[in-house]
This record gives structure tokens, sequence and C-alpha cells, in this order.
């Protein structure tokens, strides 16, 4: 019998993907869903409970009562102020201690990780390890490829976003022509690419880059691309998705290549230089 | 009879207020408005010509002809892509030159800056050296002072603008309780906060902050805030306003104070050491 994994479930395909996976490996599991965040119909056949975001101890004690061993988070959460948090009694003792109100999103979940690890006893995995396949590969995705005026977009989303990311503002930049339209913040990359356009010049549209945040915590909040995202581009006159090979999860490959081939935009995986091996460089 | 000053003017309330103190002063004046940038109502009263913003060639001619001597730049201008600006001339060969297809907005403003005084022989003033007082001081303006939580979230906010700054991103940033709820790229200030409103989380308001650019050549682009500015900066549920003494132009401070003070936001200037003596230091 495969060892029983909880999975903390915020927006978005991924955690659906996840049930969906276990439920055909015959996996034992338990979702853990979040008011306001988690999508009801994304646990609707699935063993679950729902939690305030807040109630982090009403989760953990509910994971531990269902036998949960390993422990995946997938999804976007929302971050709330700490006045909409309404922190339980483990929640507020955990932001005690890790001094975690004033930690930026990435210190937060890095923090959270290893809680649930060293205090809590679970063993936190990636939501890749789960989804063979879905962890960005280097190369082109699809049929179209950049040109010379989109990998030069390419090049500076790489070093805004990384800047941005090391500043633990957001994952994902847009530039077109060498102008940077819009970086994202707390908005998300749905609402960052709609504002987008409006902000468009002429002439060859811009370029999405998505990228890890250097030296983030992988398990907790790896940069995803999907179907939507190819769309939301495509609707914002962009002409390519550029997203880090190796640190960015691309949920369902084949729709989202079916999806760029159809729409005339180019995916790729580029290889950065965060660490000293990045896994994208051994195909290089 | 003093020298004749030539305005290179953007969108806004700024070169109106140039343009107003001039003909208070007897100043003589000739004013470039730049076709879908200028707004038609700035130049009414005053002695002018349209081009497009890629006939700089037409532009400089025409100061050249005004014998203007002492030129300033003042007011936004939206960067269109190389493909929509239709260079001139002159313009082709200033960016041929320069490279400056490959530069960033403030490496732009620079070389052109470079560009006015070396080779047209203009002497190049900021919009501050004309408007006494405009420059950012140090201190709270009116009469709402920021908490604790807020002053957190300025230097946050300082921290986060100065680092997109740096990357010739922009040169504003929303931060909430910690959170950076939006950074400005090329959408302006007054876009930036509208989007906050559906951003902002419970409790405490966010703050705006204002920084120039690391490095950044202080006569073309210094960052701005007016009265719109607070009416945004309310309307988006912050609670204040605080930029870089020495570093920002206050337009209108009075009716800033005025504006502040009625919606309960604290408009401040602080101190930032971006160089080893800054303005602001010697007062602080």
């Amino acid at each position: 019998m495969p060892r029983k994994l909880g999975l903390l479930a915020g927006s978005g395909t991924l955690p659906g993907r996840i049930i969906g996976a276990c439920k055909e490996a015959g996996r034992p599991l338990f979702v853990v869903a979040f008011e306001g965040q988690t999508e009801p119909e994304t646990v609707i056949n699935v063993d679950h409970t729902w939690v305030r975001l807040g109630a982090a101890g009403t989760a953990v004690r509910r994971l531990h009562e269902a036998g949960v061993e390993d422990l995946v988070m997938a999804g976007a959460i929302r971050r709330p102020s700490l006045a909409a948090l309404r922190p339980d009694g483990w929640t507020a003792r955990f932001f005690a201690k890790k001094g975690a109100a004033m930690l930026g999103d990435d210190g937060l979940l890095s923090a959270l990780v290893a809680e649930l690890e060293e205090v809590e006893g679970f063993n936190v995995v990636g939501p890749d390890s789960l989804l063979p396949g879905t962890l960005a590969s280097k190369g082109v995705y699809g049929v179209i490829r950049p040109d010379e005026q989109a990998l030069l977009d390419i090049k500076r989303g790489i070093d805004v976003a990384l800047g941005i990311g090391a500043l633990d503002i957001g994952q994902a930049a847009v530039v077109q022509q060498g102008l940077v339209l819009a970086t994202e913040a707390v908005e998300g990359t749905d609402a960052l690419l709609a504002r987008c356009t409006a902000l468009r010049r002429e002439g060859p549209g811009g370029v999405l880059v998505k990228v890890k945040k250097p030296g983030q915590e992988d398990r907790a909040d790896l940069p995803s691309i999907g179907v939507s995202t190819v769309k939301a581009a495509h609707a914002a006159g962009l002409r390519g998705i550029a997203v880090e090979a190796g640190g960015t999860l691309v949920i369902d490959r084949e729709g989202i290549v079916n999806a760029a081939d159809d729409a005339g935009l180019f995916v790729m995986g580029v290889t950065i230089d965060q660490e000293p091996s990045s896994p994208g460089d051994e195909t290089g």
C-alpha cells in the first residue's frame, strides 16, 4: 500500500490533476480545501475537509487523524492580510515563532514547509514529483519558434523576472521590444496579461517570462503555466511564453502545445543560471 | 532679458505650470508639443509647435529657429515601440549612434540629454529649477502622520521601488501590511493605483512609494505626485504616500496637502541613501 498523501489545495487546475493521478495510481489521499481559495468542484469526489486559511492548526490535526504521511501543496493561494487571517492557536504560534508576520511570500512558505516537516513530521514533496513530465524541459515545445527580437525580449524578461523574484515581489514579467510592459506582484499571471492588452505597443508583440524566485522553496510555490495562460497571452497580443526549465510547472503540456500552435504562439523552456548546476543544463 | 526657454512638453499638469511660471516672470518661451502625448489645452496660449515624437529632428530645428538657449523636459511621455516611432533622420541617427534601440527608458533619456547638450548646444535644466519649492522636502507635509505599520510598509516600498528602479522598470510601488500589491512598469501611477482597489487586503490600507531610479538622469524623468495622485491613492484604499526627498517633484504642494488632509491620508518626503550625500540629509 503506498503512503497516504495529504494535499493542501489552492485554486486552479493543479490540485485536480494531483487528485486524478492519485486515483489512477490507487494511492490513498486526503485533501484540505481552503475556504475562499479552493474551487469547490476540485474536491467533489475525494475525501476532504474545508478549513479557513487561518485555521492551519485544524488542518494539521485532520491530516494527522487521516493518517497522512506525505504532504503536497498545490494551486494558488491568495495571501490575506494578517487582519483577515484570524489565526488559530497553531497559526499564531507559528507566526510568533518564525517572526512570520514580517516574512515575504517566499520566507513564509519556506518556514511553513520546515514547520510541517520538522515539527509535525510530514514528508513534504513537490507537485512535480507526483505528476511526471510536469517540470518544464528545455527547448521549444510547439511548432512556432521565437525570432531574434523575441529572444532579446526573453533575455530582458529573465533579468527582470529574476530581479523582482529576488525582491520577493513576483515571478513573471511581460516585455515587448525591450520595454517592460508589466511585472507581476499579487495579482497573478492572468490579471498581469489582461492589463497588457491596453499597454502593448505597435509592432511585434511581447513575451511572457516566468521564473522561480532565486533561492525559493521549490516544493511550495513553483511558477506554472497552463492552457489558460496560453489563451490569455494570445488575447493580450503576445507572441510567446518562456518559462524556466526545471523551475516551472507546465500543466497539461499537450493541451498547451495544441493551444499555442493554434494561436501561433511559441512556448519554450529556457535554462537559467540560478544555481551552479541547473537541471536544464544537462540536456543543453 | 532672460534666456529663452524651450519646453519639451509631455502630458499632465507639469508643462502647464512651467508655462505659467515663465509668463509670470516674463521669460520668453517656446513649447514643443508631441502628437498623442501633450494635452492640446496645455499649449493654447503660448508660442508652440506640434511634432510627432519620432520627428525629433524637426523639434530640434524649430527650437534653434526660435532662438532657444535653455531647454527643459516636463510631463509624461508614453514610450512607443520603434515600429510606431517612425524616426526622422535626426532620430534615426541618434538611435544608431547611441545603440538607443537597446536602451531602457533611463539610458535613452540620459543619452538624449547628452545629445541635446553636447551636439545641439542647448543647456538642459530640470523642471525643479523653474518651479521653486517643487522638489520634495523631507518630513510629513499635512496633518496626518504614518503609524508604525505604515512606516514598515514605506520601508519595504522603498526597497522594492529602488529594486525595480535599478532594473529600469518603474519608479513606484504599493505595499500593504508588508505585501507588495503592485509595482509600476509602463502603465503610470494612476493605473497602478486603480488596480490596487481590487488587490487590497482587509485591515489597514497600504502606502504608495515613489523614488527616482538609482543613478538616473535627474533633469529628464523625476517621479512626481500631484493632487490627482492623492485622490487616486485614497480611492484605492491607501493610507498615505511617501516620496523621495530631493528626488521627486511635488506638483502643487498646497493642493496636495489640502486633498490629503481632507481624505485622511499622510504625504511625506523620506530621505533615501542613494548617493553619498543626498539633499534631504542636510535638514534631517
